[in-house]
């Protein structure tokens, strides 16, 4: 079978290497390319040592011209994708986008969480919201995948059964996540190095998290109507996980709550409903999401916890899993 | 000055300790006894090699009868201090209890969430709540002080502010926690070894966790009115350490919340209430409650965030500004 | 092409874990048996919810009468191996073992490091050390696989080169390695519990660890004279990961040291000769072991500096090469 | 009795943030000034939340001729502190460096270890290398002193009973040290981050690290003689700590070398000499430097295991234990 040619754009970041991570393995993909700014001419190997003996590449500029390829990932960051995605897909390259730049569907809800106008509104419309649990089939047939961040995944995913369902109402959603440092990108800014992030936990963009407004698009679509929701993330010492507690109020008596997660999940490979709590350290480095639900009589509130690896079905193994959808092959290919 | 004469029944647990390097520094304190029924004949030293220099002595069984100290600190598993206090009392020691036994003014609520009758319910009335910001007169004359635990210790202050000025509604409170490692108690079990739980993060005691009996009863007391909570612990691979993120609805527009809660503590040494958002390395070590709030307009509620050393605020420390109260001492002696 | 029945006893453990990751994936072998002494009778997936989705089996009380298997990988403690060994290999089938039992080629030095006389000397002769990169021939044709441990892995495979082709002497060797707590096993002890061991790094077994036998032996056979070696272990605050750090004495001028240790591995595929210095993250979940080397010209000295996973190359991944070895599978099967 | 003003010279950085903890609770200083280049004008507090309430002070932009101050630490990166130390000094003010800058005795030693001339030659006479266990009646009468590093100090300690008594002979010494993150300073740089750290051991700067320049002068000056050492820093994943094991070769029968070590730092109040191995953990935000020692009677070797907080006893506690001397207080005052 004619393999896939992928090409990985930011390839040196932390999304971008466990691309490459998973790609090495996917047995219909070829990474034609990896670019990166900062190592361009560099060997792949030389800047990762952990690929040494896997690939034997050389880090190229980003040039969106001069890209090769059947698909192309884009682990850029926020508002670059953007200017890289369109000549792409003029080309009729695919292009599964790791960036927040495509996942909104309105320009003016993303006017309000990034606080400038979109710099591609046309292509808003065009794009698909690559969660494959609630867009599977939209995803086929997309030409541009806006793979969704870490915490949407692990919330949308956690509120969705019983939302879908009816057990709960769509008022008064609060959701709060905890995110290894990795989530944070390679950034280097001095509030990331490993000493103020050992031994410390805290809460931070409260009460407004640019990525709320994406977890409310897919919430309200979910509920059929206009959800508002209070999300506040926590930074804690992981280096990969994201942890999500989310407080439902439940519309009618929940008779088995796990019973029906696992119905709605039913058939999915990469979503695990567990009667055990979730726990980071069991989704890490995989590309699944465990889920665990609790009914407080008490509050009458129903209580999710959802885990997920934030570089892998929170990033990475999410965009394999929507390129393995967008070229036709089985879902699950090279990520278990 | 004569000094206090204080004993650590239990010295060898992490309460224990940290009420060991605590006590050495103490102007007005000397430490009479030191036991710890597993290292009973050992020299302190030698169990617990930090102490090397700074305390020459032996761990002795723990025996009520043989206690000779005008005040006693507990740091005992739940339901082994209720058995120990009576006789202390009965010889007029002040008694300074670390363990939940006598923090719940209820034995049926006791029942409710330890699930057995309370042992000594004829003390419960007798016992004063140790959180000094909330109940300092009442400690200062008291026998037995039931010290607040570290889940409580973080939601009760972040709470009571707005509560008790009507700035927010005594329903529909959430609380989210994360504790570091040493909350669980220097408890030997596989699932707090290093390996279990480095790299993961997980919700645990959902909906019911035991402290929220006293969370509720205090929370209540503030409110003048039976609340009903619901409260999320987490575990994080943190040492020390509790962030505390409470959803509370506001009541009122909230004109300028920091300044409300700055006002609320102005004269406690150990809150601070800070415009940043607390992190757990801010207090690491310390007796001090950081505390934040942020307004969500969008959804009206009050995020409050809190930060405390679980070890320090949330246990010894704690005990040793409740015994500053009850022996006269300045509150802030030996915790700055 | 029929796959290789193999079961794992001692399933429950963190080698054993990490037997269960590597052989789901592997594409010539199936899971017969997983036992447990402390689990038999709870799913894998209920106990190790890591596997959920992955495994769908029963922990089995280990039992050698009841084993169905072609080849057996013995993840047991210390000493139960030897008893567990011989009616396997009675039965005609393949043993690879994880223990320490059958390293040693003298029962005298056994008795030395593990001050007991073997069970089982007969077979000591008869097992080959499972360090393919140094006797892979034998590996072959063995029957009873005796896989070394992490720290004698990294030691081993850093000196092997430079002495074996006469660079450096036989005498003064000494080597430090640093290990994360996987290397205990998962040992319930409170030493090991996650707030012993994090913010701690300590040496321990100073000066005669238990692996140093296994260690001198190898050594020795590679310099052809008895070697003997100053080794020190040391405990750090990872989950998986070793680092040795190797001091030896120059015999002659060193060229190119690096281009040496490259030659000497030339075609290996899980031996990386890295100009950078290796560091665990490198090879963490991997079957790789990265060597680099530097020259001391000032003490005259080679300093190899190797890393690697102690539960991959120095233990389950180890002994899943040996298994390939022995059923003639290309050696990196399943293991990349 | 009238307080030393005290300014801290970078007062910023980690080295920095100690000298504020343990000088804010020295009941003989006051500190009068706090420089920072970067946070000049902002108050204390605000950069660093964890001193909310307890300094109540602006940083200041460094300026030598602004300082007054009866004593000045200089808490500034390498080649900093030798141009701000000059005119200090020619205003009579004592100087306590944290630096490398005035450590060497030779101008010549320090351009092979920096690989550029000393920018104050003329200093180096006068200044004393701040080891006051080693050097105390020099320190009482500096006027500029060279506090050592972490690794010095931990090594330095290590190696002198045996060597000045001579229980071990002088060459062929091996220093292998673990250094938590905080050691490389608050240096923003990816090498540093959270995710590069954690789950990370390596070792660096093989084989000459810049401090090995003022362990060898040290070194020699005990042994009477020459010393070359061969010396590993290696990173691993804590904030604070340092243990270096020390490698020496008998030149006696070793009796009892531990008691020998106890005689050697008898009256000394912050070396302990332990039967158990020295943990990072028990000398965690504290002036001790643990040590213990095991005679390897295969090897005829003596093994010196050493732990100190490399931000206490390696850097900021040590240069107050120097500022005791210097000003004729007790030793220990401050920092017990």
């Amino acid at each position: 079978m004619k393999k896939t040619k992928a090409a990985i754009v930011g390839a040196s970041g932390y999304s971008g290497q466990e691309l490459i991570r998973l790609l090495v393995r996917h047995p219909h993909v070829e990474i034609t390319q990896f670019t990166s700014r900062q190592y361009a001419g560099k060997a792949v190997a030389e800047v990762f040592p952990r690929f040494r003996g896997q690939v034997d590449a050389t880090f190229t500029e980003p040039d969106a011209s001069r890209i090769d390829a059947d698909a192309v990932f884009l682990a850029l960051p926020h508002g670059v994708a953007a200017e890289f995605a369109p000549p792409l897909l003029q080309k009729g390259i695919k292009v599964l986008d790791l960036s927040a730049d495509f996942r909104l569907k309105s320009a003016s809800v993303y006017k309000e969480f990034y606080e400038h106008e979109h710099p591609a509104p046309h292509l808003l419309k065009q794009s698909v919201y690559g969660l494959p649990e609630i867009h599977r089939e939209q995803i086929r047939s997309a030409k541009l995948v806006a793979c969704p961040g870490c915490y949407p995944t692990s919330i949308i995913l956690g509120i969705a059964p019983a939302l879908k369902t009816g057990l709960v109402k769509s008022d008064g959603i609060i959701a709060t996540s905890l995110s290894g440092v990795s989530g944070a990108g390679r950034k280097v800014a001095d509030e990331f190095l490993f000493t103020e992030c050992n031994e410390s936990a805290r809460a931070y963009s409260v009460p407004k998290h640019r990525h709320l407004g994406e977890i409310e698009q897919e919430v309200s679509s979910l509920a059929g109507t206009n959800v508002i929701i209070t999300f506040t993330p926590h930074l804690i010492p992981l280096n990969r996980g994201i942890v999500s507690t989310i407080y439902l109020s439940l519309a009618k008596k929940a008779e088995d709550a796990l019973a029906m997660y696992r119905d709605f999940y039913k058939g999915e490979t990469f979503v695990r409903v567990t009667p055990s709590l979730p726990d980071t350290k069991n989704v890490e480095a995989t590309n699944f999401c465990d889920i665990s639900v609790r009914v407080d009589p008490r509050t009458n509130r129903l209580i999710v916890v959802s885990a997920i690896d934030n570089l892998t079905k929170g990033a990475a193994g999410q965009a394999v899993q929507c390129l393995n959808l967008v070229c036709g092959y089985d879902e699950a290919t090279g990520l278990l």
